[in-house]
């Protein structure tokens, strides 16, 4: 293989084969291919795109150019979720212990990230003592004995994905349905469940900004999921506003504790309960409508919180904080923000309001900063909400006194005002299975 | 500016504004933009093109990114020639002579280039004692008294395009005419002269394959000319089948001297003709018909060949070879290829014989082979001529024994014959001025 015959025969919409694509990624990887002809390539991948058997292959050459989580203990109630991101997204909080107390085994690796706040990993370690670390083996005692184990990303996870992504992430090749699809599901399918539930969000505040755009990508990767053995199903889930009230790492692990404890608002709740019952659908082998009355129950049971704690605790965390949030960290400084006139919220842009939480210092800008588990945004309200002049519409949580008022910009900046009604937003777009 | 940004603008088939265009050619050239984001950038400009005015704006910025040659003391006389390369292609041994006798001034440095044979200069080398390079003051003293000199490409031309090229060549991204067109001007701008011929040959033995490409080629060249005030006008000539009879340093120089005597083939003398009137017309402000009718006496006068020999003599070389060619050095073993049937040649590929003749020595496969200058091929057949049974069609001339196999069969499969009749190709498609 010459990798210039390979960028020509991209170039020219014709399909590469599986041997050249494990050729290709292989080569990549061992460094045998310089960076400058990766890019060429993965620009034309952007303009001319894959066909199926080709992102079928390109997925599976990255999936398997590292380590492959074997998860085959389990046989099929080993089940993943993951999100493609978005601000405020707190739900693999809810989502595993709901799915781990009806049997599901939940064994996830997660990633940190950067952005507005940290990834879920980032979350839990708002729980002193919490260890996002663990052997093989105590990550598998965990496991066989909760049914539920989250742990950064320690294993060598499809380094070929991590290589081509760091490209892509500088030559404005990112956004490309083949691209990100492979990336997406090479890891899901190296970390190794039988299952996976992807929430796709859609909107302002997500990287698919249409309903075309998700609906593509979700199609795509299940697609993927299937042609490799996985049961998987996706969800797209509205991201033009961020989901439930908190960003921000401890305000978001005391809103995931509120509806474990079945208060909490109603747009997470209603997200978390579509993903676990579709979780449950899939790695316990139960019917949709069973499985969404099981997750419910579990819910509104105290099951679900129970398992929670279980898992802080089983992780090394503090369970305390877990069953009375008053114990989390908080901020030194709140600032409220008030509305300026009477009006419904028209629009609150997710977007806005996640650089809003990273500059307070919920979030990393770089891999070296370091996240405050304090800080982050509540929003008070939200679209369709009717807001009477000096109201408060969000508070700003902070240690950084000195970013405030550009937080403050920010976030006045991410919302829109009506004199006339307006109508809710849709919140979950489709299912795709 | 960021590059990603403009690698991610013209993804989006956005133009470039001259300021981003001049600060990307900088800072690749400074080594501050590296390779993996130019290579995207140029995948994506083969995509979307570039408008008139950023090819212009790039085509300028690689100009000035090295010397640029003073010909001023020349007024509007110089007057430099391209060829986009050919099989056969040994034009500017007799338009140069035919052009300084009208009065035009050739002062010209040319590239040896890969390939099938050496580029002008290496030809010229078949002269013993032929100097191609000059210093800056001699070249200037003889371009002074005799209107002529060519030599190689000493001076620091267009960096930024030879960086960017090695690039091109690399990331398949050479087949772009926005590329293509403001790589070749950019090193005619620099060379300083007040008029550009471009002679864009189309066919299987050129880059460009097709009519409407080369068409594409010539117009945007010379419009790019024209745009930084030069006169320029283009020929656009056949490259299906090799120009001339001889493909090889020595045979061509053979040729060449033979067409400045009022013999030798008649294509190869019609786009002589045609190339030279153009230089004269634009050089010597003359109309095309006269311009015509002066290139035609100086050829058949003798006075074209006079200058050769006064060229060849000024720049060190033995003009007895110039005077008899059978001076010239010659290969050892001379194999006759005959006719395995009756019949008319319907194609003879011109790429296919290039690449015959570079097997018997007469080209470079990488920079640092040796040229053998008596090595080559004499078509004495071609398409639309009726051939006998065993007649010859062609010789191959060598001093490698070893290859003569190899370079037979290529040759053989250039040709394909016709029961029929066949008409005669055109040899001239157009001229774009």
């Amino acid at each position: 293989m010459r990798m210039y015959d390979i960028i020509e025969k991209k170039k020219h919409g014709l399909a590469l084969t599986r041997d050249e694509i494990f050729d290709l990624i292989e080569e990549y990887t061992a460094g045998n291919i310089p960076d400058y002809q990766m890019s060429a390539f993965l620009m034309a991948v952007y303009f001319r795109s894959m066909t199926d058997e080709e992102i079928f292959d390109l997925t599976e050459a990255m999936a398997t150019s590292g380590d492959i989580i074997n998860l085959s203990e389990f046989g099929d109630r080993s089940v993943d979720k993951h999100s493609t991101g978005g601000v405020g997204d707190k739900t693999t909080l809810i989502v595993a212990p709901i799915v781990a107390a009806a049997g599901g085994i939940v064994a996830k690796m997660s990633g940190r990230g950067l952005g507005h706040t940290g990834g879920t990993v980032d979350k839990l370690e708002t729980f002193d003592g919490f260890r996002t670390s663990l052997s093989p083996e105590d990550f598998s005692a965990q496991v066989q004995k909760y049914g539920i184990a989250v742990i950064g990303q320690s294993a060598n996870l499809a380094p070929a994905d991590k290589k081509l992504y760091a490209l892509r992430d500088v030559t404005a090749t990112v956004d490309s349905i083949p691209l990100i699809s492979s990336s997406i599901m090479s890891k899901k399918l190296a970390a190794g469940t039988r299952s996976i539930v992807l929430d796709v969000k859609c909107g302002s505040g997500a990287f698919m900004q249409t309903a075309n755009d998700a609906r593509a990508l979700a199609e795509m990767m299940v697609k993927i999921g299937k042609a490799h053995g996985r049961n998987t199903a996706a969800v797209i889930t509205n991201m033009d506003v961020p989901l439930g009230h908190a960003i921000g790492n401890a305000l978001e692990i005391k809103e995931a504790v509120d509806v474990l404890c079945g208060k909490g608002p109603e747009d997470l709740r209603t997200v978390c309960l579509t993903l676990a019952s579709l979780m449950i659908e899939l790695s316990c082998s139960i019917p949709a409508d069973k499985a969404r009355e099981m997750a419910r129950e579990i819910l509104e049971s105290g099951k679900a919180h129970a398992k929670f704690c279980e898992w802080i605790e089983a992780q090394g965390g503090d369970p305390a904080a877990a069953k009375d949030t008053s114990l989390l960290c908080t901020a030194k400084h709140v600032k409220k923000i008030c509305a300026e006139s009477d009006g419904y919220m028209l629009s609150c842009n997710a977007a806005a309001i996640g650089t809003a939480a990273c500059v307070l210092g919920a979030g990393r800008q770089t891999k070296d900063d370091v996240i405050d588990h304090s800080a982050g945004i509540i929003l008070l309200k939200k679209p369709s909400d009717f807001i009477k002049k000096g109201e408060v519409i969000a508070e700003l949580h902070t240690n950084r006194t000195g970013t405030v008022a550009e937080a403050e910009a920010i976030l006045r900046s991410a919302f829109t005002f009506s004199c006339d009604k307006v109508e809710p937003q849709k919140l979950i777009y489709e299912i795709v299975n």
